[in-house]
C-alpha cells in the first residue's frame, strides 16, 4: 500500500491528502512532524534527500516527493487536470506560481505564528507584503471567476486553496479580497474540504 | 508568430529559449530588461500579472508564463519529458524543486553579484548557505549518473542547468562539486548552450 509520510498541519501535505481522499486511492498516513527533526534522520533522508514533506512511497517501494508533483502524478486522467493544452499549460502556470510567489510568504508566516508560535514583531515584514501581493494577485485573476483555469475546479484550486484558507491563521487580513474569500468556500465545497 | 518577451540574463527566460530553438519552433524575442521597470508597465502586467519574465504570448495571442510550465507546455510530445509515469513524476519533483530550493538562492544571489552589482558583503549569507545546500543536493543525485532522471536528457536537467552553469557568477565555488560539474558540461552539449 501507498505510505504518505505528512504533516496533518501542513498545506502541502494535505493537499495530497484531499486528492487521494477524492481519487478513492487507499494510503497509509504516517504523521510526520516537521518541527521534531525526525525529516532530518538518516532514515527520512534516505526517501526524501531534501527532507521534505509530504513524501510518498509507492507500493513498489519508490519514493515521491514534492506536493504539486505528487498532485500530477497522482491527478493524471482525472477530472482535475484540463486535456486542453492551453488550460493544461495555464494550471502548470498556478502551480509553480503557487510554489514561488505564494507559499513561501502565506505559508511561511503562517507557520511561523500559528505553528512556532512566534510574535506578530518577529515576522519580516517583507514576507507580510509579498503574502499580500500573492493575494492580490489571486484576487484579480478570480474577478468574475469560479475557478483560477476554464470553467471547473483544477489543480491550480486545489494546491492554491491548501494555504489561501489557512492564511487568516498568519495574520493575513482578507477583508479586501472578497473573490478571494469566496473562492476558498467554493474550492473547500468542491473538494469536501472541512 | 510566437512571441518571448525574455532577459538574455536570465536562466529562466533562457531555459525557454533553449527548448524553442532544440524544437525548431519560431519565435520573436523581445528583450525585456528586469532592471528597467518595464515588467511593472500597464501593458506587460495586461500580459502577466505576475509582471515576470519569461512571459510569451501564443500566435493566437493568448499569453503563457512562468519557465518550467513553458517548457511542459513546448515539450509535450517532444524528447525531454519521459513516457514512464513515474519518472516523469520525477522530472516534475526537480522542476518544482527548482523553483522552490534552488532559484530563490543560486539564481537570486548570482543577479545580486552579477547582474545588480551588489559588493559580496551585502549578500544575505542564508541565501549563499542555501544555495550550497542545493548544490549539494544536485551533486548526490548526480553520484554515477549521467542525468537527473532516467538515463536520457529531460527538461529536469535543462530547467537546472540554466541558473547552476552561471551559479559561479554568484561567488559560488563549484570545487567540491565534481558531478555537478561534469553534469553541466554534459548538458551544454547535450542542448546546444554555449
Amino acid at each position: 500500500m501507498l505510505t504518505v509520510y505528512g504533516d496533518n498541519r501542513s498545506g502541502n501535505c494535505l493537499k495530497v491528502k484531499w486528492l487521494l481522499d477524492l481519487s478513492r486511492i487507499d494510503y497509509q498516513w504516517i504523521e510526520t512532524d516537521v518541527t521534531s527533526g525526525v525529516t532530518r534522520s538518516a532514515g527520512f533522508l534516505a526517501l526524501n534527500p531534501a527532507g521534505q514533506t509530504p513524501t510518498v512511497v509507492l507500493d513498489d517501494g519508490r519514493p515521491l516527493a514534492q506536493s504539486n508533483a505528487l498532485l500530477l502524478y497522482f491527478g493524471e486522467g482525472g477530472p482535475f487536470i484540463p486535456g486542453d493544452p492551453y488550460d493544461r499549460a495555464r494550471m502548470m502556470e498556478w502551480l509553480f506560481w503557487e510554489q514561488y510567489s505564494h507559499e513561501p510568504y502565506i505559508a511561511v508566516v503562517r507557520f511561523q505564528r500559528a505553528i512556532a508560535g512566534w510574535r506578530a514583531d518577529r515576522i519580516e515584514p517583507r514576507l507580510i507584503e509579498r503574502g499580500y501581493v500573492a493575494l492580490g494577485r489571486m484576487e484579480q485573476a478570480l474577478a468574475g471567476r469560479n475557478w483560477l483555469v476554464g470553467e471547473t475546479p483544477t489543480l491550480a484550486d486545489l494546491s492554491l486553496v491548501a494555504y489561501t484558507r489557512v492564511a487568516p491563521e498568519g495574520d493575513f487580513d482578507l477583508t479586501a479580497y472578497p473573490n478571494v474569500v469566496a473562492w476558498v468556500a467554493r474550492a473547500e465545497a468542491a473538494f469536501g474540504i472541512s
